[in-house]
């Protein structure tokens, strides 16, 4: 199973003060950039990997998906995401994206944000969301970038790495952006669009703290197609 | 027109000296992994963009390849390369790769050794090597990588890069990986492979110098399917 990080209180205690757990996608200044990146919405099956608080599957039925299924491994989010909702489009199910299985062909698009750098079996996941869109559907996901999961110079050791952030010993997986892309093609993908995320002069200007992020990307974006 | 370094005589004696100019593809650690990224070269119509000295296209043709096509834009290099072969399988042409016609459909296999991140307009060259392959024909090329042409902190600002590398004043493109592959895409191109290129544990043992290489990647490398 993988590391429920979130199910730690003082994690969860701290992820909830976040600009992005509190804001939701405008707290998330990659958000624009992902959107853009997304097929049009209306009347598709969407699943949403790691979904947290909900945002994004609110947001997904709210553009006109059909229907919307979250998966989270935390029961402290996915409490939170049903708390938030009573629409009959959107439903939540408790699931470790380690061992998940979807239904085959199930879904037009599949979206995961700041997920995957988590993920300890990877290419069992990608061959999962691959067999659960239908042909010509979309996978489209944000991870940490490599080059800030490699904590440090080692870009091409690849590997577990464990940080501090939030709480002790929260475990990512560190892996080169040529394996992340290597992966998705040997599971079938064909990619669309990658992005290494540094905020635009606008949101510069106002969050001059984002600066570093100018220089070095700390968001990858990726649109794929089964 | 590119800027034609290895004609200027102090870079052209220092690229003379360097162990890749003098053993060639022996003397480039990269080559296995950018040889086993190859499809098996027999009847293939090949053109290798920016073929220096020529140890590629002679390589291509002994490994079975029915034509070779070396292009390059330095005077220098392409004498020396003449010298070295009677090949008749072989043909060299000079060219400048900013503005390169080549025939449509006229190749099976398009190289490109350490000469993309010389090109100012890279989706020109592109499309052009797109028309030139058949179709399920393949790009198989290595370049600086974006870490490395970045020559520091600033990797999100793309552009030119001066450095002075055997002579003074030779310009590179900086451009990050997601705009590289973007740019394929957007070309046509399949993606297929894509290496961050670092020594293997082998190759360190007996190179102790190139320990840096396997912290950061200096060479980029990719397949890719028209």
């Amino acid at each position: 199973m993988a590391q429920n990080v979130y199910d730690n209180p003082e994690f969860f205690d701290g992820y909830s003060r976040l600009l992005r757990s509190r804001q939701g996608l405008d707290g998330m200044p990659e958000w624009p950039a992902l959107r853009a990146m997304l097929p049009p919405l209306a009347g598709l099956r969407v699943v949403d990997l790691g979904c947290g608080f909900g945002w994004f599957c609110r947001w997904a039925s709210e553009a006109g998906a059909s229907e919307v299924l979250g998966l989270d491994v935390s029961a402290n989010m996915l409490a939170r995401a049903r708390e938030t909702t009573s629409d009959p489009a959107i439903a939540y199910r408790q699931a470790d994206l380690e061992t998940v299985d979807l239904a085959p062909a199930a879904f037009d698009l599949a979206h995961s944000a700041l997920a995957l750098h988590y993920i300890g079996n990877l290419p069992r996941l990608l061959a999962a969301v691959h067999r659960a869109l239908v042909p010509g559907g979309s996978f489209v996901f944000s991870a940490e970038h490599p080059l800030y999961t490699a904590q440090g110079p080692d870009y091409l050791d690849e590997g577990p790495r464990t940080s501090d952030w939030l709480a002790k010993g929260v475990m990512k997986q560190h892996r080169t952006l040529a394996t992340l892309l290597n992966l998705l093609i040997e599971a079938g993908f064909a990619l669309r669009h990658v992005e290494e995320w540094g905020p635009t002069r606008e949101q510069m200007a106002a969050h001059p703290e984002w600066k570093i992020e100018h220089r070095q990307p700390s968001f990858l974006l990726v649109s794929a197609r089964r």
